[in-house]
């Protein structure tokens, strides 16, 4: 498993194809240009796989996408990512622009239109810029590679507020798994939370593939948070064109399973340490839940806790808000019970604070990356949820971002 | 109904004496001193009502009150609050300094101890300095005063990150009603949100003044959101004396219900006006509703979203991100029908952009004051909550509060 843009690290991926290039999306919204549009193709036909925001404003693409998925599991051959605009609240313009997209890309690469999905994020509320989008397709198919700097440059192309690119990659026997990601801001379990895409040359059936992308994005991609919205766009897609000799069936799903949920978690933990304006990284256990649900929906409360985030930027261990955030998430609880730790540094035992020493505190609290760890004394279900702090730039970022 | 501190205004209130030092206890805690401790004395019995955080992490004043209450619906005769500590996630020995300072004020004032209520507001898990307590009630018992500007002094004493003491009052016959309160942060729907109190000289039964108090608290307390988040020590107090000719019976019982009601929602409204870091006062009008726990839902889900918040904060109408936190607010709804208002300037209609002057637009969301609509197209109910947007003061104040 290795992360984050090495591309002379990156496996060979047989069969697959990727670019990226600046098709003046974001110029046609008065801002500066970058790399905006991104496309992968394959030469064979795909099983895929998808997880969609549970929102139920759902953009244009996320509709399409479910509607070609249903029709085409086995057979899909390429997906088109745009930035800039998100196609969200657009209506019947917005779906009618989507499969013309989706049109134009098939007509590029000689496939059905039906094969092709597409993905965009940015501004919710604007229409795609037709021209461009078309102008961008043409040009964009003509110039596919399979080099390891063709992924970075996608993996660069999808950012928004994102700071870094978000590229991961395993192995799997012959066969190889390369994914890439978007997130920074709007991030919040129960759902896909971000655009995230991830290629694979394994041969498997689409439902077998199904079932272990939703697994690995429970694992990963739905226990992060970085401020608790939860975006119209959000999917995670993965495509396997079965051009390896590797083969994935129900004997070795459970070594497919490790590998991509490692690939998840690797990504949707870069997604966190990129949180828009995030200073520190936090990998929050809940332990001793009566039940993992319990145990989560806790943690979500605590994650998503403006007062609790604040803290955390300020470096200072106000474990109070941290209980307080627990109390109101609407599970049963024992307060006498509550236990907490920031790393191995336990502050609270049976609801109250230790004698402890303020300044050790704070050293922890500090930190860069903290694990904070409650237990809840009531049973032995756990989870572990990673999140990031809520600083000045996230509001800049958010105050600003669409002007 | 006149508001916020204009003492030559305050009606006369029978029987009741207040008053407001500096006990030190922002001292003991090494922050600069200020007045930090109020107290109300009754000369008669008081019906007394509460509404209290629903926070299953309780503070002990909260826990102490609920017993009193219970006990004393028709004999309540003073309340103390402090300031500097919350008294809550203290255990044990954090019950036993709450019932002590209850009898503390008992014994200055020569009354019983069930007969006293205290609340806390302040840091979480710090215990409350007692020798300063007990110095404090002594000395505060003995400078009780009915003159208007001892209400003032106690408005400013149980401030904490507030800029501007809450104070408001109303006539009803006869008798008048005056209020207080604190808020600023940690302030969220379904509960008492902070510490509000309100002394009362009409004579009432405690059971009809506590159904009054609840309809009060839903209608305004319970409508603000700054945060989202819930504290441990949230109470919302009335204590009505009856020395006043004017009762309250079922036969006036909704022009009293009116009077209670319009103080509260000047209370809450100040609350948010002053919410944390706060740049600007928004109603949320949530129409088209199947139902008003459906309406109140998907406000709630808009009004706590950072995402949001920190457009308003950016004066950016960036409605896509309304449309996202009501789709994900766990309510039915079709995103085909949705149209949103800001002031009287429709930017949304069938869920998709009206083709409106983006700089009208903008002038609108830069209001210091801004009424947004979301009609949901799906029935007649609706709601109207009030909220702030999340600005850089509001990271600032949380991430260095307590250090």
């Amino acid at each position: 498993m290795h992360f984050e843009g090495l591309a002379s690290d990156l496996p060979s991926l047989r069969g697959f194809r990727i670019g990226a290039i600046d098709a003046g999306l974001y110029a046609h919204f008065g801002k500066p240009t970058r790399p905006d549009l991104a496309l992968l193709a394959s030469a064979a036909d795909c099983a895929a796989a998808a997880v969609f925001t549970t929102n139920l404003v759902k953009a244009a693409p996320v509709l399409l996408d479910q509607a070609h998925l249903a029709a085409n599991p086995s057979a899909i051959r390429a997906v088109l990512i745009n930035t800039a605009s998100a196609n969200a609240c657009t209506g019947e313009r917005g779906l009618a622009d989507a499969a013309q997209c989706a049109a134009w890309v098939a007509e590029a690469l000689g496939i059905r239109k039906e094969q092709v999905l597409v993905m965009s994020t940015g501004v919710i509320g604007a229409y795609l810029p037709m021209l461009r989008m078309r102008r961008g397709i043409q040009q964009l198919a003509a110039q596919l590679s399979d080099a390891p700097e063709a992924w970075q440059a996608a993996a660069r192309a999808i950012m928004t507020t994102d700071t870094r690119p978000k590229l991961a990659h395993a192995k799997f026997g012959d066969a190889a798994l390369i994914g890439i990601a978007k997130g920074a801001g709007m991030i919040a379990p129960n759902m896909a939370t971000m655009l995230s895409l991830i290629a694979t040359d394994v041969r498997i059936a689409p439902d077998l593939l199904q079932r272990l992308l939703r697994q690995a994005a429970d694992e990963s991609f739905n226990r992060i948070v970085v401020d608790g919205d939860m975006s119209t766009n959000d999917t995670l897609l993965i495509m396997a064109n079965g051009l390896s000799s590797a083969q994935v069936d129900e004997q070795n799903a459970a070594a497919f399973q490790a590998a991509l949920t490692a690939l998840c978690t690797r990504l949707a933990q870069a997604i966190v340490r990129d949180g828009e304006g995030a200073t520190k990284f936090i990998t929050l256990h809940i332990s001793g839940a009566r039940n993992v649900a319990e145990a989560r929906q806790i943690g979500n409360a605590i994650a998503t806790s403006a007062l609790v985030k604040t803290a955390f930027y300020g470096g200072d261990p106000n474990w109070g808000r941290i209980l307080a955030a627990a109390g109101r998430a609407g599970v049963p609880l024992d307060p006498t019970r509550l236990a907490l730790w920031y790393n191995d540094f336990q502050l609270v035992a049976d609801g109250a604070p230790l004698n402890y020493d303020e300044a050790r505190a704070k050293l922890h609290a500090q930190q860069r990356e903290i694990v904070v760890r409650l237990d809840l004394g009531l049973g032995q279900a756990e989870v572990t949820l990673w999140t990031c702090d809520l600083s000045h730039d996230y509001v800049s970022i958010n105050g600003h971002y669409r002007t």
